[in-house]
C-alpha cells in the first residue's frame, strides 16, 4: 500500500519538515511531509502486534530514518515528530493504555519510546484525532476554522478543532464523537465497548449497520440480500452498500436510516461547537462523491440536521465528505507535530 | 439588588483593570474588576428595553465611568471592557441579532455602540459562555483547564471552556448546550425556541420541569400539589422543589427525572470534550449544596453518568454546583476581556 498523495522532491519542498506516524491494529504509515503539507516520502510496514511495541518502534525509527534518506534529507533536520495511536491513552503521559486491538502494547510509554529511538520530539495524538487535524490542515477543512470529523469504520471515531484547536480532553476522551448518545430510550442498541447505551457507533458505524441488516434479515425482510444471507455469506456495511447500488429498497432504507442517527449526532455537536464544517470520513461513504447512494446518503444527513437544527445554524453548517482517505492519519499526525513545532516556536 | 462579591479597595487590587457588563432582559449588572477577579466597585441598572439601544449603551457608560470614579481610578487606565449579551447574536461583528427578550435592539451594532460611548476596546460574548468563563475564571472551575458550564434557569444555556478557550462557534452557537438531544423519539418534548425535538433545555429547564409536572397533575398525580394546581395557583420549578422539600414522592420523581435527562445530555458532552468538570448553575438548583433536595438532584445526575459513560472517564470527571449565582455574568465579562487583553499583549 502506498500514499495517494503525489509525492515532491526536496527541491519543491518547504522547511520544516516532519514525520507522521500512524499505528493502526495491522500496518504503520509513515510519512514525511513539508511545512506546507506536502508528502516527500512516505512507507506502510507491518505493525506485528505480537512482537511488542519496543520492537515496533525501533522499526518506526529505522522507516523514519530511512524515509529522510531517500528524500535526501538529512534525519537531524526533521523539526518534529507526530505519533497517533488508537486509545485507550494517557496523551498528556505519552501513555498506550489499553488499546483493544494492540493486547500486547498495553500500558506502554510509546511516546517517550519513539523520542528515544529517534532523538526528536514527539506530539502524541488519538488516532482518530489525528485524522481530523489531517483534513482540517490540508483536505475538506483547509479553509476552515474549526471542524468536526466523523470517522465511519468498524467503529465511529472523531475528531474535534475548534478555532485550530484539537479537543484531546482531560481524560484523553476528547472528541470521542462515536460515544454521543443518540437514542436515550430503554431499548436503545448497546454500545460494543460495552456499557453505554444509544451511542452513535451503535447505529452508524460499520458494524452496526451489518448487525442491523442481519436482524431485518432474520426478521424476513424483502431483499436481495436474503438469498446471500442464507447461503452463509457475510452481510458487511460493504454488502449492504452494493445491495442499494442494485436498487435493493431494504438496503437503502438501512442507509437512510442510518444518514437519520447520524444527523442526531451531528445536530448534538454542531450545537456544542458550532465548527461550521462536518466531515465525514472513514470507509463506510457509501461510495461518497463518486456514488449514487454515497451522494443519496450525504444527502439525507444533510437534510435531517436541516430539519433538526435552527435555520440560521443550517445554512453556516456544511457537511461533506473527507478527501484524504486513508492518509488523513499520518498527514494530522504530521500536522500536530508542526502545530506543537510553531507554537513552541513563539514562546 | 447588589453583587455578593466582596468589594476591595483600589489599595489592594491588581492591575490591570476591567469592566464587566452583564446584559438582561429586565437589568444591566455592571462591576470593575481587577487582574485577580476582585471586585472594587459594582452597580445593577435598569435595562429599560423599549427605550432602544443606544439609550442603554449610553448609560452603561456613564456606570462604567461612575464606578471608576467611586473606586478613586481614572477611567483611562480601564485595560479593556468585556460585555455579555443574550443571542442571537453575531459574536464577530459585534451584532445583536433578534434576542427574543430585547425586541427593540435587533440588528443593532452593540458592540461597536459602547466602544465609542466608553473609548476602550469592547470584547463581545454570549451572556451564558460569559457566565462560564466567570465560573472558569474564579469560580468552580478555578484550578481546572477545561470546563462545561449548564445554566439551569427558564431556559437551559451552557458554556464550554476546552484548554482556556470559549467556544463561541463559527455562527455564534457554540455552547448552546440546552440543545443537545437527549430524546430522539417521536413523541420526546418540543424546545420552546420552535423547531427542534428532545433538546435538553425541553426536560431540565424550569419551564420544562414546571410543564412536566402540570401534565403529571392533570393526569391525576398523588401530589401535595394537586390542591395547589385545582386553585389556580402557578406550579413552578421553584413550587415543585418546595413540595419536594416537604417530601412529596411525585415531586421528587420529577426532580429524580430532570437529573436522569441532564446525565444523558452532560454524558454526551463529556464524550465530546471531555473537559475534567462539568458545572450547574442557573436558579433551578433545587436549593444546591444547602439543601436535601438540591444534594439528591446532584447525586442522582452523578450516579447516572456514571452509569452512562465508561469507568476512566467517571472517575477524572467532576460535576458540581456553580459557586458565583448572579456575578458570574459580569465577573465572566471582565474575565473574557482580561483573556483578550493577555492574548493581544502578547502579540
Amino acid at each position: 500500500m502506498t500514499t495517494n498523495q503525489p509525492l515532491i522532491p526536496l527541491s519543491q519542498a518547504k522547511a520544516p519538515y516532519f514525520l507522521g506516524v500512524d499505528v493502526g491494529g495491522t500496518n504503520i504509515k509513515i510519512g514525511l511531509v513539508d511545512n506546507g503539507g506536502k508528502t516527500l516520502a512516505f512507507k506502510e510496514i507491518e505493525t506485528l502486534e505480537p512482537d511488542g511495541p519496543q520492537a515496533a518502534v525501533a522499526r518506526m525509527a529505522d522507516t523514519c530514518r530511512g524515509l529522510c534518506a531517500a528524500a535526501g534529507l538529512d534525519f537531524a533536520k526533521i523539526a518534529r515528530i507526530g505519533l497517533g495511536t488508537p486509545g485507550s491513552m494517557d496523551i498528556a503521559r505519552g501513555l498506550l493504555i489499553e488499546p483493544p486491538n494492540h493486547p500486547h502494547w498495553h500500558h506502554f510509554p510509546i511516546r517517550d519510546a519513539l523520542e528515544k529511538a529517534t532523538g526528536h520530539k514527539v506530539s502524541f495524538a488519538n488516532d482518530a484525532n489525528a485524522a481530523a487535524f489531517g483534513e482540517f490542515w490540508i483536505g475538506t477543512g483547509e479553509k476552515h476554522a474549526s471542524m468536526v470529523l466523523l470517522t465511519l469504520g468498524t467503529g465511529v471515531g472523531g475528531g474535534i478543532i475548534v478555532d485550530g484547536h484539537l479537543i484531546n480532553g482531560v481524560n484523553s476522551f476528547g472528541s470521542e464523537c462515536g460515544h454521543v448518545i443518540v437514542d436515550s430510550s430503554p431499548k436503545a442498541r448497546l454500545c460494543v465497548w460495552g456499557g453505554g447505551r444509544g451511542h452513535l457507533e451503535a447505529y452508524a458505524s460499520a458494524s452496526a449497520v451489518s448487525a442491523i441488516t442481519i436482524e431485518g434479515l432474520q426478521a424476513g425482510a424483502n431483499s436481495s440480500l436474503q438469498a446471500a444471507y442464507k447461503s452463509g455469506e457475510k452481510i458487511s456495511a460493504r454488502r449492504v452498500y452494493e445491495a442499494a447500488e442494485g436498487g435493493d429498497k431494504f438496503a437503502l432504507d438501512i442507509i437512510d436510516s442510518t444518514a437519520v442517527y447520524l444527523a442526531i449526532g451531528i445536530t448534538t455537536m454542531v450545537h456544542m461547537v458550532d465548527p461550521g464544517l462536518v466531515v465525514l470520513g472513514g470507509a463506510m461513504d457509501f461510495g461518497g462523491h463518486n456514488s449514487k447512494v454515497g451522494m443519496r446518503f450525504l444527502n439525507k444527513i444533510r437534510s435531517e440536521f436541516k430539519e433538526l437544527t435552527f435555520s440560521n445554524v443550517a445554512e453556516g453548517t456544511t457537511i461533506d465528505f473527507a478527501t484524504l482517505g486513508g492518509d488523513a492519519g499520518y498527514l494530522g499526525a504530521a500536522g500536530i507535530a508542526r502545530d506543537d513545532y510553531l507554537k513552541l516556536g513563539l514562546r
